[in-house]
């Protein structure tokens, strides 16, 4: 084993990460409150496996231009195929399908959870990741998805977001699905088309109007010189196309939010949508003249007005003709968490952060199992990168968690060893965190293991103290401050001492007016 | 879509299950505990992936006959092969590995999460299940070992379980493999046979000694007609392991739990580790002569002296010649948390829970990547198992958390709507768990809708209480307990009034108030 010659090489395959201390404790801290606006909303916990049935999965994954790519799957005993969910409402549609009956319907649920995507990794881009879901199956009125818009809005809330630095953008599918019947692509057999214009239009604020262009023409070559087939609409297909949502996406991007109140939104005989603009007149959106058009708006009406009687109209949740969302299998509905608060990305560079979470309506998926119609709505939020966020905004401090009290082992033989542990477990019985020193080396290292650690207290005794039935307490923390700081005499005669030493039956109290001394200038230093 | 014919099958694959909402708020409750005494210890969190290159797991699998069996496993882009976790200790040596020069050390962390086992499934045996572990590498003293046995323990009573009613057994390999060398089984030649045998000891309590000597010699056949090959040991070697671990492991069995004083522990020259029995006389057991059997008695008296020093003494750590653990990769002392409750199991016969968790010294993981000893010991709690006997023992109980009041829908124009969507929010502002009934049904099986949730409180406004600016709030609690109980006149007139008409305004004072109520005769009612 130890031979130097055969060792292998410890590493991880491309897109994974470990988790370290400060971003578990973050990701917990958070999840906490999510959870608790779900549960205030009367949302049930319930969990899938991560392996279903690949079939059972579908092929609804964005950016799976190949099919049985973009998810990793292997075969069964009985040859049959399995795959590790690529997102939580997969295998949340194939739960709600599996046990109908016996659940209360709508079935309202939440579920949190490690995804797969098998894809080439990226920056910020990985091939497991965490989502925190919630979802309303078996209602079709957009109350529900109202609902949804507005939970987004109170989880944003609850985690320290203030009002003004988040928006809940809301949009639908059949709005955008009347654009395309329009241009002649309904039907089933232009569903993949469909999906490659959904997929352009969701590129607007990366690409800008022209770059949408060319994915809508013939396709588009980017800067790496990669070129990507386009939707192959003729020209006046994608005047029109982007006519709906091009413009109307601009002037989402250069209006503040808020400034339009939702209450005045109405949609025309004619089929035009439209609000207050940021100067009080009025602007039209156009949506097409079509049946499919007309209902997705006034059913953006309806979500609307449901969200201002709530009070949650404007500067929260506004109506956003730029929202497509990637996935195929929305089919009304459709919203999106984004941060407006300017944070530094992965580069430094500082930036709007953009989008938390989202999701929509997917009538679709569950009535695959069940021959019949079960609509359905949810949304998810992707934990690390709201985590990211958070954690810039200082949102998710930590630094409540206080390292270990370390106990030195001065002697290493098991009668002292037995008395070290000793005086640990009488720490830990009072329940202060502390650990005996494992390793074995001398007093200077055990120092150093214990300030690496970030150890508030080290506790030490050798022989000399143990005849007088002593323990000596360093103060760590104190003690580098004093070295680093202290100038003048005055100063270290008001300082904490950074070294006491007590009789053992002291050790306890002693530590914990320490730590009580510690934690009072941690206070004040705030 | 809705297409009956073309339905597909909504099912889970085998071994695996999903969980309910009691379940998940069990297990949480029951980490968070667990956590707090790791934290407590001094430990960090840390977590890896769920998958890793498929050689960096190893095969250390127990019960894995066949090559590439027992894991899930699937090829990269690259070709490379990529397995899921089988353990949490695996990843760990890796991440420790990786980052070795950059972790204090000794490096103590933990970390929960789902494991995968590519095995048929069976009662109580699945193929995706949730470990929660605690790790100390980087240290070859058995103070590291002591430590984790005393974790156990105090794992188990924070988590409710009374002293006497669980135990850790802790045992050896060193003791072990030097049987094993004594018979002629050493060198890295017969690792495959050593497990065979050791394996074969491991089922002592399911088999008995004669089950077992089958298992020793040419092999045995099951009840069901399956035949075990067996690891081939002639009588005399198979008499020699018997008799150093079936004897002992009787009288472990039959001695009651805390009555070996284990100060009183001592290891003889000729290699005999020995301590009190039940009643007082010096009980002797059996290790090999050789320098591999006294250097595990001698460990494991070191451990019992920790564990006594610290307070740990009888009736919570014990030593015992029967632990084995299936795993391959342990290479010194091993330990195992046993409850003795006696639980319903999944035939409903009360029976001895038994193991809930173990671990042991796996001094070679972590080295195989670094060409250097990196000694490490850790242990596993299996979270499903441990959730299913507290659950049995009332540990867990979560009924503390109250359904959701439902405000009913009684007309369901986008402007009635809104106003029950402004009621529920106003409960939600107060911290009132509640909801809008969402669905399209009547008022009949909406308040069957709340029945099925077990909501507390029902609210209604029909047209004639919007018209006096009134709501209808429905107690369902006392409600049930009216209809199903009450008999005479005065207790009618004693209970709370299932049902009382408010002005809006007093709407979130008054569900505070029969909450209230509600929680107070809950509270009488245990």
């Amino acid at each position: 084993m130890a031979d130097k010659s055969e060792k292998m090489k410890a590493r991880l395959p491309r897109g994974l990460v470990d988790r370290g201390a400060e971003d578990i404790r973050a990701v917990e801290k958070m999840m906490a409150t999510i959870r608790s606006v779900y549960e205030l909303y009367g949302f049930e916990p319930v969990d899938q496996p991560l392996i279903e049935y690949t079939d059972a999965l579908g092929k609804f994954l964005p950016d799976q231009d190949r099919p049985n790519e973009g998810v990793f799957s292997f075969q069964d005993d009985d040859d049959q195929w399995l795959s590790l969910r690529y997102d939580l409402t997969a295998p949340m549609a194939r739960f709600v399908a599996e046990n109908f009956e016996r659940l209360p319907k709508p079935y309202r649920s939440y579920r949190s959870g490690w995804v797969f995507r098998n894809e080439k990794p990226g920056p910020g881009r990985f091939r497991q990741f965490m989502q925190f879901d919630a979802d309303t199956v078996g209602t079709p009125g957009v109350a529900a998805d109202a609902e949804m818009a507005m939970m987004m809005a109170d989880v944003m809330e609850a985690l320290g977001i203030k009002r003004g630095d988040y928006v809940i953008r809301v949009n639908n599918r059949k709005v955008l699905d009347g654009v395309l019947e329009a241009i002649g692509l309904g039907g089933d057999e232009n569903a993949g088309r469909r999906l490659t214009v959904l997929r352009a239009i969701d590129k607007l604020d990366k690409l800008g109007v022209e770059g949408v262009r060319l994915l809508l023409g013939a396709g588009r070559k980017d800067e790496s010189g990669d070129f990507t087939k386009g939707a192959g609409l003729d020209e006046d297909q994608q005047t029109f196309v982007l006519s709906a949502t091009a413009q109307a996406f601009e002037l989402s991007e250069t209006s503040p939010v808020g400034t339009r109140d939702l209450s005045d939104m109405a949609v025309t005989d004619d089929g035009r949508l439209f609000y207050d603009n940021i100067v009080g007149a009025k602007i039209s959106w156009s949506v097409a003249r079509n049946e499919t058009g007309k209902a997705g708006a006034q059913e953006l009406l309806e979500i609307a007005t449901l969200c201002e009687a709530a009070g949650y109209g404007s500067k929260r949740i506004k109506i956003d003709p730029a929202v497509v969302r990637g996935l195929e299998y929305y089919t009304g509905p459709v919203y999106e968490a984004e941060l407006l608060a300017e944070i530094p990305n992965e580069e430094g560079k500082i930036v709007r952060f953009g989008s938390v979470g989202g999701g929509g309506r997917y009538d679709g998926l569950v009535s695959r199992f069940r021959g019949e119609p079960v609509p359905a709505t949810g949304f998810s939020i992707g934990v690390s990168r709201l985590m990211t966020a958070l954690k810039n905004l200082g949102k998710l401090d930590t630094s409540d968690v206080i390292a270990p009290v370390v106990v030195l082992t001065m002697d290493k033989d098991t009668e002292s060893l037995g008395r070290y542990q000793k005086m640990v477990a009488e720490l830990r019985a009072a329940g202060i965190r502390s650990e005996m020193y494992l390793g074995g080396a001398g007093m200077k290292a055990q120092l150093k293991y214990a300030d690496r650690r970030g150890s508030p207290v080290a506790i030490i005794q050798g022989g000399d103290e143990r005849a007088k039935g002593e323990v000596q307490i360093k103060d760590l923390i104190e003690g580098a401050r004093m070295s680093a700081e202290i100038a003048d005499n005055a100063e270290w005669r008001a300082a904490r001492p950074a070294q006491v030493t007590v009789a053992e039956s002291e050790l306890v109290g002693e530590v914990r007016k320490i730590l009580a001394a510690q934690a009072e200038e941690r206070a004040r230093g705030k």
